[in-house]
């Protein structure tokens, strides 16, 4: 009886917009890629695939974070709902803590709270997409972006960074790209994939390329403050006179604790251009009948932001940039493994493969699942972020499981080498 | 020189779908009212308007919730991002929570996790918005199906509620609307903003219903077992194999929570009729590019479900029908407002307005408004959940406020009648 409602009709099917499991996603990739490991290895499997370190002990969040969730939680003051732009103080204290390093204080209107750099995106992309608009995209880059265009009928233009100049942004190809319907252009600074930091020259540039074609800037700052090379991290906000800017944010990574969601949106935009276009007020309504971060974490940002110690940050950086020099020396002796530039900023390197040094790879995602299966070792192949033939290596880890992981990268490469 | 900015052409514009903050919401009027407040009353305002009593000392949440979320975090085992359906402990606990009630067993696989019941929706309307496609909403209904209807061009139709029959769904209206393009209707059960509860046998209508038509039946539960009258609360996953049943649900009103943004979508489809037409695939496809809950909620809710005792929600649920009742009664008293039927669940009411009896009141905005600006009182305009002349009334609120508002609405509906 039950079986017969299989014979018939139904009305409904899905929306062909989303009828697969999207597998574009870094973690569509990454699970692709533990679903090959050889369940025979004993040995730990070493997770140099994508960039959440919380679950290293060395990498957790400071006491200070965790107690201003709890006595917010606590103080019953942030149960029920919220403006879906978020609440005063937790904007006000945004507001505050990205002025330190801007030459113009922000206002707590120019901050909209997100669930994580991810909803900023999302609100950014679907927010430019009218009609026959169209965006610049880093490539390599940070896929969700093309993720999310696609799902708002964005369409996606890619410029290049370039290896050899540090990954700066390719802004001949800026400019070639450009249209009358380009609406705007992404950057990520620090940078994933790449583990650059742009020089303030560069930033400039953009700026300045920027209003010469009339866009505006999205400057992903996701990784705000973990820079440890050259280049100090400069906020391209401090450009917000020169061309309208929105900076992308999250407590995420700096804190270490992508798992709390926690993000925002932030208007750089001293002319006011934005508002005149219309632009804020449809942030607004798209955040309208969006799904807002939980009261009570919002509640927290005041002091997670403003009592965290020094101490703090500075241990996580210092922790970081040692990994990233272990990684960088570790690779070098890796053959057929190319470092084009040693990672001065977020969790991430892009090194290059040479895919003749091998007898028996054929490509970068060839690469990654015989890496997984016969080293236990995850590694993103490139085409994950838009570079075929290379991959991009997440050195934030437990220094010791760094160590191991190079050293069964390097035990991969010599046996799949020629023999000469 | 930074003016000239102004001068020239920028290449962006707002996404039209979304250029004005959308005022169609619940919030969207609520703010219209607050700001008539008339701000040298210096009587405590009362809010009558929406549904969220967490701001009451009376209503304040269980410590075992609380403690829930505080041992989630120290453990410091749920910082990281996680799978974009749920962990799986969280999963369970939901699948086994929703269990007790039903005849089959949940399996973990039909739980998605969501940021409240509000991504639920948010995430069937999208799912189901494949071209051409429409979908059967109750009058008056939770007018945020229509806004996200709108946004994803999802076409919506509506069937009436029968204030004569206890709010009952008009089937006949059902059968008349759907056509070979419908794919779901949507009931909301205990009824905001009606404040009923269908019985099992009007239950088990809707689903005989929906199986000739071969369409889904989405059952909004978020006011699960806030029922205090005649009707038991019967979920609509009892008849899911009969036809395929959704199921939304959070843990904000029961738990008086909703700032914690935890909901879910559980399938109640034991033919497997849903997954055979690609609707699971798209419901995780679209969650893997949509915000996810904070991990470490997640990892409280085995705690929440399991551990709460009984007598916090009889507390809260003796609380509310106390509550039903004043409002109920205080209202027969009031000149110009009819109350068809006395509130069973959740925490609303729908009461009539007989313009007809008042002097100077035009319609149900222009009754709220002058009510909010005279008497500080906050109801809800019936327009804004799709009944014009009549109000939604909140009475889940701290009792002495509840009663001193009754006593405002009374003294404002004397002073506007008709002098005969
Ligand atoms: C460049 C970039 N932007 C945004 C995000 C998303 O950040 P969040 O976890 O704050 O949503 C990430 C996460 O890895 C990222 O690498
Ligand atoms: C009928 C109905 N559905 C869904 C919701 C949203 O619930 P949540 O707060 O869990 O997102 C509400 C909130 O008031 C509601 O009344």
């Amino acid at each position: 009886m039950e079986n017969s409602n299989n014979n018939k009709k139904w009305g409904f099917k899905a929306n062909p917009d989303f009828n697969t499991t999207s597998d574009i996603t870094i973690r569509g990739i990454l699970m692709m890629l533990l679903s090959k490991l050889n369940k025979s290895d004993t040995r730990p499997v070493i997770p140099l695939g994508h960039g959440d370190p919380s679950a290293f002990p060395c990498f957790r969040t400071t006491q200070v974070a965790e107690d201003a969730i709890v006595d917010s939680l606590r103080s019953a003051k942030f149960n029920g709902y919220c403006t879906t732009v978020g609440i005063p103080s937790a904007r006000s204290a945004v507001a505050e803590y990205l002025s330190l390093d801007l030459p113009n204080k922000l206002s707590p209107d120019d901050v909209f709270l997100t669930i994580g750099c991810a909803q900023a995106i999302q609100t950014m992309l679907t927010v430019l997409a009218s009609p026959k608009a169209n965006i610049l995209l880093p490539k390599p880059g940070f896929p969700y972006y093309e993720a999310y265009a696609q799902s708002c009928n964005l369409e996606v233009r890619h410029f290049d960074l370039l290896p050899e100049k540090d990954w700066e942004v390719d802004l001949d190809a800026v400019e070639a790209l450009a249209d009358e319907n380009t609406v705007a252009m992404v950057i990520i600074n620090p940078g994933n994939p790449c583990g650059n930091v742009f020089t303030y020259q560069h930033l400039q540039k953009v700026a300045e390329t920027a209003k010469k074609l009339g866009i505006l800037v999205i400057s992903d700052e996701v990784y705000d403050h973990l820079a440890f090379g050259k280049n100090p991290f400069v906020p391209m906000g401090v450009f917000g006179s020169v061309t309208p800017v929105v900076t992308l944010g999250s407590i995420s990574k700096r804190w270490i604790v992508p798992g709390w969601r926690l993000g925002w949106l932030v208007v750089n935009d001293s002319n006011g251009i934005l508002k005149e276009h219309g632009i804020i007020d449809c942030i607004a309504g798209y955040l309208n009948i969006s799904p807002d971060p939980p009261t009570f974490i919002q509640g927290a940002i005041p002091d997670i932001l403003g009592k965290t110690k020094d101490d703090f940050f500075v241990k996580i950086v210092s922790i970081i940039k040692e990994a990233a020099n272990t990684c960088y020396e570790g690779i070098k002796d890796v053959p057929g493994v190319i470092c084009p530039s040693k990672p001065e900023g977020s969790m991430f390197v892009m090194v290059k493969l040479d895919i003749s040094v091998f007898e028996d790879i054929k490509d970068d995602v060839d690469f990654c699942v015989k890496l997984a299966n016969e080293e236990s070792v995850i590694i993103l192949p490139g085409i994950g972020v838009g570079l075929k033939n290379w991959l991009r290596v997440t050195f934030a880890i437990e220094p010791s499981a760094l160590e191991e992981g190079i050293k069964r990268l390097k035990a991969f490469c010599e046996k799949h080498s020629k023999k000469t």
